[in-house]
């Protein structure tokens, strides 16, 4: 151990990775193919290119590749907010007494507070390449749409947003961020799209869901020429984009020869922890590290502990290929009393082969116990952490609660992907005391999965 | 010139400096005394103690150190989120095809979205080392009373807020961060001061000012045992407490061996133009350095461009000490339609020597002008600023662009004080073509100053 360990490690610009991590490559069970969902048959790059650009559908089907090239302009735009640090939590240690070395990697740098900018810039750049007019996607809480916006801006093409009702409503600031850069932002259900216009027909009152929005944003995409669909989360090209977190995590942690113990995550789409683990997952296939991870979910939507693994639709017009996941079923809505994101029904499929392979926990907690770690974390490392990236915080202070009961130090690392600023609502009710704790009932679940 | 400048060049965390640099000490024309209110004479440690820490007291007469050190605690508090990066604007460049170079000073990487906190930590430092049980102050648009209010959470002391109204209002999440760092924020002018009881009584209907939330935080002090009061601007303890920026700055661009030609501030209070300059106007009082100095202030605000250079008062309440300063009257309050900070009638009385031996200029722009440069620099640079700070990127853009015209290549570097998350609604208006770009005339100017 190296005493001498800076509160942030910064890496310099050249240690910025020049290839992406394609942890498919290295895994010994693959994840199940996407299947057409008409066809049932694997999906093929020329079908999967309807939906997204060529080279993002390669990318999504590339299994033999472990390095796939970061494209200059990509790594030019990289350098505005990355490397990001990876800082050593002096201060919660110390407020929670423990022998455990924490260490956290912080996304929240950018204007789009989070780790989903480094997806948005690769996707916006290839939309650019294929000589796009523009992109279309759905956002829940509002940082996917906040990312591929300014990713939009950055290259000159257009973005069309399609925003979960309730957050449209609930977060106007969010909504004008993605306005500055350029974009356009529809509530979903909208009345732009056939499956928008279907579903409020169906449920005028409803506040909207991301399975909805999702469908919509296709929907869009394949009615207007010149445009392709961006996805934040879930996809294995999303996942391949964010192991640039995992890979500059791994350089600085090597740099002061620190072997980590266990890396935490929190777990929507699987995006950020799908990217933060993979090139240590990558090490631990090949024997050369001994490290648990760990998925932590929301208790609200725990598709991981609680969902099954099988085929199920992305999305809840079912016009999305079908994937092998641990889901609680396309119809699942969490309730309206959760808070910011990780709302999705389903889980990545290379994360789903993982836990499903015993090669990473997941455990789920609740809106109270993630929000009682973020208030702890803001006021002893200063950072306002987004709900998101609290579930991460909470199972970090578990951990080094744990070493501290044991006596033993051992080294924890989590993704801190995110800041809060635009959660205030949900830190206000906290704050109140009013958080509800609403966990979906095994009778609720098993409703949802009969749909499957 | 070295051409292989990075993106960011971020300082090692031993490269921090060790000392404030009291910039007084190196002046020739020293900035002219406060005064007692009282007996109009210069005011005592002992006298500004009843209101400040002693400590900050001292700092705030001191004329001769020309260094002084930061105590062990608050530097390793600044570790958590400085070094600041220094940030080369390449793709702002490239948008205005200059040959100008444009750095950045970034001061909105940490949670109270601007520099405040550099000071902040430093007041609630030696509030705590006297044994205080906390701090009072004012806040406009919010970055002072969230600074302060980490920085209290942080050392464990109360913090109490007097917000201007109208930003209490428009502001609810701004408010929501500074109860989840533990502080009780309440509307000025309120109910729990004589002061704020008078202003209410006068003017029911009032949406409050700067200059009467001051006198409300400073009675609030005054009356409560245990307290002392805190100020985010104006002050010389602040200015030096900020120089920090600066001392950064020089690093970087020493290290690089750049040259700066023109270094360009947003100016409210001061507090960050006379942070990122000072050690830099040192150089050139020594004769090392030949390079411009520039203030940029609202044009509906306009202390140093249409204000007098007379002793004034720096609260509504008339109970701070008096300060010759460039002023537009204690009385003046900027039009309701001008949008974040930067709203003080006067200025820092050192920029204010400054300004007057011309060794500093200064600039006013309009709203409009100022939104413009900041959306153009969200969309090239990333980053959405605050419009503190896009005044500052407005007058840098210009100088870029007089470069261009007059074919020279030049350094500009200007400080990017924070980010715009919390003023969406001032944003908004923009974007809809609603900015309001109102400039007092010289009659209320005229009729402001009289009352001096």
């Amino acid at each position: 151990m190296n005493a001498d360990i800076p509160y942030k490690i910064y890496l310099d610009e050249k240690e910025l990775p020049k290839a992406w991590y394609n942890l498919r490559a290295d895994m010994i069970n693959k994840p199940a193919p996407l299947l057409n969902p008409e066809t049932r048959q694997p999906s093929t790059v020329e079908e999967l290119s309807q939906v997204f650009c060529k080279e993002l559908a390669a990318q999504e089907l590339d299994e033999t590749n472990p390095y796939i090239e970061i494209p200059e302009p990509i790594r030019n735009f990289y350098k505005m907010y990355r490397p990001a640090p990876l800082i050593r939590a002096y201060f919660l240690e110390k407020a929670l007494n423990t022998p455990a070395h924490i260490y956290y990697k912080f996304e929240g740098n950018n204007t789009s507070g989070s780790h989903k900018l480094n997806s948005a810039i690769a996707q916006a750049y290839y939309a650019k390449q294929e000589g796009l007019k523009g992109v279309s996607t759905e956002t829940g809480a509002g940082q996917w749409g906040t990312a591929l916006s300014m990713a939009s801006a950055f290259f000159g093409i257009n973005c069309r947003v399609f925003m979960v009702k309730c957050s449209y409503e609930q977060k106007p600031h969010r909504r004008e961020v993605m306005n500055t850069y350029g974009a356009y932002v529809t509530p979903s259900p909208s009345m732009d799209t056939e499956i928008g216009r279907k579903i409020l027909e169906e449920h005028p009152g409803t506040s909207g869901s991301l399975g909805c929005a999702i469908s919509e944003a296709v929907e869009f995409a394949l009615n207007n020429p010149g445009y392709k669909y961006a996805l934040g989360s879930v996809l294995n090209q999303v996942l391949l984009h964010q192991s640039i977190i995992g890979l500059e995590t791994m350089t600085a942690l090597d740099k002061y020869n620190i072997k980590p113990d266990v890396i935490i995550g929190c777990a929507g789409g699987g995006s950020n922890l799908g990217g933060l683990i993979s090139p240590f997952v990558g090490r631990k296939l090949k024997g050369e590290l001994d490290c648990r991870f760990v998925a932590v979910e929301p208790a609200s939507c725990p598709s991981l502990t609680r969902g099954k693994y099988v085929y199920d639709y992305c999305d809840t017009g079912r016009v999305c290929p079908l994937q092998k996941m641990y889901t609680l079923g396309s119809g699942f809505i969490p309730s309206s009393s959760h808070s910011g994101g990780l709302r999705y029904h389903g889980m990545s499929s290379l994360l789903s082969q993982l836990y499903d392979d015993k090669i990473m926990e997941a455990i789920s907690v609740t809106q109270s116990e993630v929000f009682g770690a973020a208030v702890t974390f803001a006021r002893t490392e200063g950072t306002l952490p987004a709900p998101e990236s609290s579930h991460a915080i909470y199972a970090a202070m578990q951990e080094a609660i744990r070493c501290r009961e044991e006596g033993k130090h051992e080294n924890i690392v989590f993704g801190l992907t995110g800041t809060g600023y635009f959660d205030m609502l949900a830190y206000g009710k906290f704050n109140a005391g009013q958080m509800n704790d609403y966990v979906p009932t095994d009778a609720e679940i098993e409703a949802s999965l009969q749909q499957l």
